[in-house]
């Protein structure tokens, strides 16, 4: 299996990047992601407007894939997401939902240990690691690393996990995949601006696929199917989310678009994904026994 | 017990309501609630514009706490859900988040059986019976009880069910509690306008509380605080949930503000209730065994 370093990074998701890195269509491959902050914050002394203002979320890549199309879907397969044994939380007045609301800037450094985040002396928190940020490159525009967006980009999305399957529309032949920001535990919102932001190992396949077609991402779960939106608003992402997915509902069971959003409405469930990205974004999942 | 009947109904909280029923502090009473459509859709021919514009989710009450001084916060807390065996839905193009998209309305008449909605020849929803509207007379406003806000109402939150308690402030003596508009399945955000609406019977028992200090609604179920916000947008919504849950967090924790968000952020989660009401509703959850 290729590793793939983390010395090869984009900060920008852009029609103009080149690949660092190719690999053959259903390529298994594991990829080196280094923390949002690019593992400059090694102390609680290193804070968010020291080090992080404007250059977060290192995103190892771009990866061709061999043999996928422009327009047509790609598929990453995550198999396995292997933590680093630090995580680093930041709060800081110019992040997150409350930024108006935090007095000082803080770093807190997070030992991971024992399937377990140590949050403080009395805290331990439940680990729920996913990656933050799968996307490929957008048609025209240059879109920084932190953004989400129809390529993908800045998921922010907990089922981004272990065991899923993210669905991304492409733009370019090869796609030009970049994946990054691998957070050992966040909870939907991601209120404060971070996760508990760790480097990690990520071992995930790569395929085109024929089956899901799709405008904006959409994640596969053992139990699930998701359609995840990124908006101006959360009220315009949530809007976008549910569009997206009572359509799939009606093509998956060949029911008409009101059946489908009924359904939705008693069976799908929309969720928040993330309220302090550029960016606001949304999610609709429904079960599998219902498809 | 006492039974309150569903004869007794409001269509606004208000701060002139009467009360119809009366009880005592911590009292359990057993309260009949019509449906959303107060029975007026009986088949699928009812539809929404010929019987639902504008009148909307009677609620049965108003019911005087007795002891319970403005001010205080009163606790529901729902001891039991019996739903009616016949639900109903609707989608128009005057409903729901994607309404301009409905090409015509519906009504879909759902038995309910067994413990699941059938909700059509082939699909059996799973049924998850909550209380929509739960309110208080407010402060100064006349609200019509499809509106949800800080005085409760149309909360339309799926864990307003068997075994949580509500919590909610007031602002009259007797508090003035209404309850009806009771789904038996409803996903996150009630998409398409309304989920699977029944009349039923729901038992709850309504106290005044001394621990629990709130300017909107929160519910505690057996596992999870939850702090709920409406508002005129949902980004809005999500910022008042998310400032209320992590305040509640920092004074049961005894930790600071910053310590507070960082620990919602990765261990909380923001949570759409409705998209659909003419305010969107949000809410946080944390789950106990942090707090």
């Amino acid at each position: 299996m290729k590793r793939l370093s983390s010395k090869k990074v984009i900060y920008v998701f852009s029609p103009k990047n080149m690949p660092a890195y190719t690999v053959e269509n259903d390529e298994r491959v594991l990829v080196e992601t280094r923390d949002c902050f690019g593992g400059k914050a090694r102390t609680s002394k290193d804070l968010f407007e020291d080090i992080a203002m404007g250059n977060v979320n290192p995103a190892t890549g771009p990866i061709e894939v061999e043999g996928l199309s422009a327009g047509e879907t790609l598929c990453v397969s995550i198999e396995k997401i292997k933590c680093g044994k630090i995580g680093v939380m930041m709060c800081s007045p110019n992040l997150g939902i409350l930024s108006e609301d935090v007095r000082r800037s803080r770093t807190k450094i997070i030992p991971i240990k024992g399937g377990k985040a140590l949050f403080s002396r009395d805290i331990e928190v439940e680990l729920n690691p996913h990656i933050g940020v799968i996307g490929v490159s957008p048609l025209k525009e240059e879109v920084p690393v932190f953004y989400p967006g129809d390529f993908g980009g800045n998921l922010d999305t907990i089922e981004a996990r272990e065991g899923s399957k993210v669905y991304l529309p492409t733009y370019h032949d090869g796609a030009m995949v970049a994946i990054g920001d691998v957070h050992a535990a966040m909870g939907d919102g991601e209120v404060c601006g971070t996760g508990i932001e760790v480097a990690a190992e990520v071992t995930i396949k790569l395929s085109k696929n024929d089956d899901v077609e799709l405008k904006r991402p959409m994640i596969e779960t053992p139990t699930e199917w998701i359609a995840y939106a990124a908006a101006k608003t959360l009220d315009y992402a949530a809007k976008l989310a549910t569009s997206d997915l009572v359509r799939f509902i009606s093509n998956r069971l060949g029911v008409d678009f009101e059946e489908a959003y009924m359904l939705a409405s008693v069976a799908a469930n929309l969720k928040v994904s993330q309220v302090v990205d550029p960016l606001m974004a949304a999610r609709m999942s429904i079960s599998k026994k219902y498809l």
